[in-house]
């Protein structure tokens, strides 16, 4: 880049802070305090400013995009539907929706045959819970703490950390019970059978004492995303889950948003265990984000019941033509590159043993946990007490010791979320072996960072 | 088209429906029962189905396409984009979400200076009630009956129409008031001076009744939307709203997700009476539904309230990067094209007069009621005694006689939206004129069938 460029480069930049700062409303932080960086550009696992510094994607944006940025393909799909089809309304039937709905339905256990497209992950959690309360006759929720489902009045209630609080009217409905989280474990656990049959035990204890006829579903993160720290549940937690709702007669909700559509090393997370629930939402990696899409599998069950009722619920761009042939393309590409077996593998020869090596070396970080392409490393001050990097109880999602490690994570070169006291990593899906490497190794240096601090 | 070439479409068509009816969930209808044309292709005002069948698009979807199908600029918007970024995530500055949020406060009144963008309408008035609650610190809503606001949790809530019933839960805080409808007055007013003066007072007593300090926000289509019945408000009204919202400290939210963009011949409704809201949520027509978008507009008092602490919402796909890019083509386009002064002269110099003539002509029309290019037919079993053409209790959106007058419409190549005892006009906001002529003889012949019903 010539000097000139640079400087025209700035100028641009200058103009979209100053539009940005002016007029966008931006959610879960301050107005004015948070400085938002310009992106003039990205491509595969990687982003880069105005100013010409690029940066490693270590976050996959919002755990979204799976297949990386600007894949030719996606990228063509999205210029061959706009040429053919940009919108047409729910109530039509379209190719590339009819397409998507049949690829996704193949993709998921069997007895899950049809989708509800919606737009947003919190649309999709919305219309699951409402799918399950129509169809038991019953309202209660459970559901776990450290969890996310979104934003909107059910999906911010069901959602089990810091960000529901200011929303919180406790009348949704919900009843929250411990997931396991051996770290920090709730239940005195010594290992992961332990951990793993005492979650159990105390779901039971929940769902007897709450009256097992009062719950429509229970909502869960077959793994738990970045928001909720990345738990991997024990073998035999979601097996057992499933055990229990079948034999109390309640619908199991997994919230695939995240985890799904390989992020995991998977297509679906919960088929590590081959668990099938009743209800299975997905959206970012369906088609990595290029154009908004989410949805809910529903099992024959309960498309059942809707086929002698209508279905109260619904919205304008259920099923976007555009969305869905990404959607489409998003599926083959991932088949056709390997990428859930790539994910997979990153997650066995890369991250499982760089980050353990670093869990060790570094002062700040208590353990390192994940599967396929999702980890995090949960941030302590002390390794023997495990008191937390900061907070549980935090002001705003960057509390100064976060902001300064995504500071020293950004002038590194290296793109990844610290959420309350974790530090996620979450690549695109199709990451280089190199590019991970080289990421981490960028991570390795940040965090000498944080180690000052609890030194 | 040839003969080969139609049974080569119609074997498509084949397919597509298969994959439509095995794998598709609609939003509220019962599954299995919807008949889903499958739909081949669009242009302008335009669809048509794989049988060669063309359609004059009356309803522009779900009053969206404001611009029409596969508008050449947009569809070019859509492509450039997905060459240079197809997305970035909330928390980063990106130039065409920043030049789509200043576009779009510039439009607004003034003192609406900041976009909280969202996916899909039901999201963005989830995110207004908040911001309302949080700012107020109060949790009860006002709301009106005849209105529709979206189908998540608490604006399925707001919504006064019977998709809301099933989901009923009385929990949201919201209370209804009855908003002015000459046509059925509730006020036994005789004229729409009176209707509006009782109205106000109707609503005042509200206010008084329920404790002006216990809400938090008054949520009102301005011009009421296709599923409320294209309630236009008599003069005075909106602005006697808005003088009751500042007498009594409480925050005025307008949806203008239908009719916001051009449609009522404004570039918002709210306009026609120049009533500044504290939030405005819009979707649709922002970039014509090519791309889903939705968004906020927050008054500079709400922004101030969000600078002292973290606003606690947000989304994954808030101000998607191709999404804005069609915004801002949509408003420079609807511009470049007097989108807006069109869709005013259409409904002065063609809908208006047409329709009155239709309403006194056909014996199942009680009244032709709308603005620009927003219509309603409000059908009547008998003009006497304004009973409705079919029940408010419907047990589906579609009943008998409304799926008879569809089908009749769409036999004749019109397709346009009955809903509960309505038949509702809306195409493009930028048809011809010969085109808009051309669908009311359409539906001018269609409306026979309905007349047998009810002679
Ligand atoms: C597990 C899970 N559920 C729901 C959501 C909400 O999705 P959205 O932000 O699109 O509303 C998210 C978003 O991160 C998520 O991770
Ligand atoms: C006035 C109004 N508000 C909200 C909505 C909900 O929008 P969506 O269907 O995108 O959720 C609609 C949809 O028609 C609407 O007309």
């Amino acid at each position: 880049m010539t000097t000139s460029e640079t400087g025209k480069g700035l100028e641009a930049a200058k103009a979209v802070v100053a539009d940005d700062g002016a007029h966008v409303f931006r959610g879960w932080v301050q107005q004015g305090t948070h400085m938002a960086l310009p992106v003039a550009g990205a491509e595969g696992s990687w982003f880069w400013d105005y100013a010409g510094n690029r940066y490693l994607d270590f976050s996959s944006q919002l755990v979204y995009a799976n297949l990386g940025h600007q894949h030719p393909r996606l990228v063509a799909a999205v210029k061959d539907q706009a040429d053919r089809l940009c919108t047409i309304a729910p109530h039509f039937a379209e190719e590339r929706r009819a397409t998507a709905a049949r690829k996704i339905a193949e993709l998921a256990p069997e007895g899950l045959n049809r989708v509800l497209f919606t737009t947003g992950g919190a649309e999709a959690v919305e219309h699951a819970v409402r799918l399950a309360r129509l169809h038991t006759g019953r309202f209660k929720l459970l559901a776990a703490h450290h969890s996310f489902h979104g934003a909107t009045s059910t999906a911010i209630q069901l959602t089990g950390d810091p960000r529901r609080w200011r929303n919180d009217t406790g009348t949704a409905g919900v009843v929250r019970f411990f997931p396991p989280y051996l770290y920090r474990s709730a239940f005195y656990a010594e290992n992961e059978e332990q951990e793993c049959a005492r979650a159990l035990e105390h779901l039971e204890q929940v769902i007897v004492l709450e009256g097992a006829k009062t719950i429509a579903a229970i909502v869960l993160e077959p793994v738990g995303g970045t928001s909720s720290g990345v738990l991997v549940p024990p073998d035999g937690y979601l097996a057992g889950v499933r055990e229990l709702c079948d034999r109390y007669g309640i619908m199991l909700i997994l919230d695939e948003i995240m985890v799904g559509f390989g992020r995991t090393g998977a297509w679906f997370a919960s088929d590590h265990w081959g668990v099938r629930p009743d209800l299975m939402t997905f959206a970012k990696g369906v088609n990595s984000g290029y154009v908004p899409l989410s949805g809910v599998l529903v099992s024959d069950e309960i498309v059942e019941t809707f086929s002698k009722t209508p279905y109260p619920g619904g919205s304008t761009y259920s099923g976007h033509a555009l969305a869905c042939a990404v959607a489409v393309e998003a599926i083959d590409t991932m088949r056709d590159e390997g990428l859930v077996e790539h994910a997979a593998r990153l997650g066995r020869e890369v991250f499982e043993p760089e980050l353990t090596k670093m869990a060790e070396r570094h002062p700040c970080v208590g353990e390192a946990r994940g599967i396929g392409a999702i980890w995090a490393l949960e941030l302590v001050k002390s390794k023997d007490t495990k008191e937390m990097y900061v907070n549980y109880d935090t002001p705003d999602r960057l509390t100064p010791p976060g902001a300064e490690l995504m500071g020293a994570l950004m002038k590194r070169g290296v793109s990844a979320m610290v959420y309350i006291n974790r530090l996620n990593i979450t690549p695109p899906c199709n990451i280089s072996e190199e590019d991970a490497r080289e990421g981490l190794a960028r991570i390795d240096d940040a965090l000498t960072v944080a180690d000052a601090r609890v030194a």
